[in-house]
């Protein structure tokens, strides 16, 4: 027989990502036990076996639970682990990631929606964690419809072209933008819909079914 | 403070691949002890957390015991969890992937290469993260160095095109295999060192330094 050893902790933690006043921002919630009372952290918690199915149902347990509201999709990130990530013992962190729409963030009391590139000092290993986030959403942003997930349901192709250049971070040529994504089919316009402005009627698009999980490879 | 709660059973699992007669195989171990004693599984273990710096180092420690060589490079694949994947209890394994070329291969007493397209039933979930591991494999191969880390230290175009093929499980144009590895910069030709054999001598490469890592994004 094997012999038993000692158990690392096991907990998840969470990059929940919104955009906010034109800027990528990170979730964060008070943490309201030790250690790091008080502080704002990545909202995270321990594994409980029986109440959770697997991890990822960990993981929206406790969004549910620090933040108030059912995440819409998750995306497993990475797992860190180690002695020295957390002062309570040998860890494993599995770290998972999502994009909230910020008008399901306004449901949540505690919540509060930081620019990512601004953040205060976090506790844990978490600003390891963010770097690795920030890294995969945008490598995963420019060849997805990713960042379409943080838009209500309908949108213009203007407030589209916005919405990746801030998760992307950079500046994209509106025109290529435009073609490359109707060439890759992933929005379709909403017929005779269009929003009316200071300016010309703007044409009304929404995710195309093919685009419905946000996430195109599951791996 | 927090209560404290039953922690799941901590396990790292490995999908090592490599080539053997023009296949992309998995390399299995017998298990030793219960549960499935004595069937072929993927190469596992618990973390210790009083030797392993984290699970990365688990996963190195685990193939050496098991295996009996040092994995050259490993990738973390994704974390599997749940209380059904293993008849001890609720666990977590962090799964690592890595490609090993089968000149190492053959200092094992103990492992098996099978091919992944053909492998015997295998115990826990570990048809689950074979699947993953072959799909992460395939899509990664495609824009990578990476199939290049099965061959020697030196080869030809004709051996680099056809273990792209191998690991990919397509057969790829050879003009432009040659063209597009050509145009990366990922290898570089060996001045004046040729492989002389039935046909005309056949320029030598090797990996240019810019492709030394076998997985470009580290996340």
């Amino acid at each position: 027989m094997e012999r038993t050893f000692r158990q690392p902790l096991v907990m998840v933690d969470t990059a929940l990502f919104t955009i906010r006043d034109e800027h990528l921002c990170l979730i964060l919630a008070r943490r309201q036990e030790p250690p790091f009372e008080g502080v704002l952290a990545l909202p995270g918690g321990f594994v409980h076996i029986e109440e959770d199915a697997d991890t990822a149902m960990a993981a929206r347990r406790v969004i549910r639970h620090k933040i108030g509201f059912d995440a819409p999709y998750l995306e497993q990130l990475f797992t860190f682990s180690g002695a020295a990530r957390d002062p309570r013992g040998w860890s494993v962190s599995i770290a998972y990631y999502a994009l909230i729409p910020s008008s399901l963030l306004d449901q949540s009391q505690v919540a509060e929606a930081l620019p990512a590139a601004a953040l205060p000092p976090l506790p844990f290993d978490h600003p390891q964690i963010v770097a690795h986030a920030v890294e995969r959403l945008r490598s995963k942003a420019t060849y997805s419809s990713l960042p379409a997930f943080l838009l209500p349901g309908t949108f213009t192709m203007n407030e589209l072209h916005r919405i990746y250049e801030q998760t992307i971070g950079t500046r994209l040529d509106k025109a290529s933008f435009r073609h490359k994504i109707l060439e890759q089919g992933i929005i379709e316009p909403l017929s005779d819909q269009f929003r009316v402005g200071a300016h010309r009627p703007a044409q009304l698009y929404r995710l195309a079914s093919k685009a419905l999980t946000p996430f195109e490879r599951k791996i």
